[in-house]
């Protein structure tokens, strides 16, 4: 049961989001920048979404991370098994040695941001990490740290329905989440 | 040191605002809307900022708890001994049952939106809180989960100035977090 009267049919972010829109307008900006826009070659959506998925595990919110693995997913050409490594021990995963380095930055700035080392910085850069990718990292991370807490802090319904997460995470990362139907 | 390339003359988050507009944009107008613009008698922007300030205090990140600290003593006449005693002990500080309830929720979503309890929220219905009182509060503490994380997670300037910090909270106070010399 949600802690305030929220729509019945929405689930997670949705349901706050319906409930003030003046406050989901910017938040689906921010996320809409940060995940869908900004995505390129050297740091692309896919990644992007994989760290939003990776922070939201750490922060066990299992609506955020179920559906931004889908849209991690979809932009995987429809492989799942790559989120699942990246949550489980991205050390090991299949990805790039600098999205290795920009996930260990998200993993401490889900703790505390000062966790985030010098030394964690320079190997991001060494794998070719920009400014603008390394400011992106910090703030997916920090971002996350929001939107999970606001999901679970209202006690939204999380429905356990792969399909409906795998259509909203294809939508997701098709449209990004400027417009109102879609979350982040 | 800054992580990445900031100016050099810019305190805290207004650095990286400055180094990307594109997210300060929405960053600010989650901050206006949750702080300045949505204060009214039942739920003012003095304790919206008490609020932003011990969550703040909670993640020991001092720009923001400096600066949202010296904003609500600016709205508190002047008299930052009551910002202290918020971030101190609240349940002993002399505020209205209502904010010691929200507090209490916020002190939850600090530290993990699960935390919430059925409890929490009727403790503060009890003490006249409204559901957008309720949201909001787990709002602004989910929102300072991510600007404390940016602030540190870029390891920003964050300089031991009283006096800059007056000026600033009071700036904040007044015109809230939409211009752009504004920081949240």
């Amino acid at each position: 049961m949600p802690h305030i009267e929220l729509a019945d049919d929405l689930p997670g972010i949705t349901a706050g989001f319906a409930f003030r829109p003046e406050t989901a307008k910017p938040m689906r900006e921010l996320a809409h920048i940060l995940l869908h826009t900004s995505g390129n070659e050297g740091f692309s959506s896919r990644d992007r979404e994989l760290i939003a998925s990776f922070v939201s595990s750490r922060n066990s919110c299992y609506f955020c991370q179920t559906s931004h693995g889908a849209a991690a997913a979809h932009l995987n050409g429809g492989d799942a098994s790559l989120v699942d490594a990246v949550c489980g021990n991205f050390r090991d995963a299949p990805v790039s040695g600098k999205l290795k380095a920009l996930l260990a930055i998200a993993e401490q700035v889900q703790i505390d941001g000062k966790r985030v080392t010098h030394e964690l910085v320079e190997d991001a850069r060494k794998h070719g990490a920009t400014d603008v990718d390394i400011h992106d990292t910090v703030l997916i991370a920090a971002a996350f740290s929001m939107y999970n807490r606001y999901v679970d802090g209202l006690a939204t319904w999380q429905p356990r329905d792969a399909a409906m997460y795998a259509q909203m995470g294809k939508r997701m990362a098709e449209e990004g989440y400027s417009a109102p139907s879609v979350n982040p």
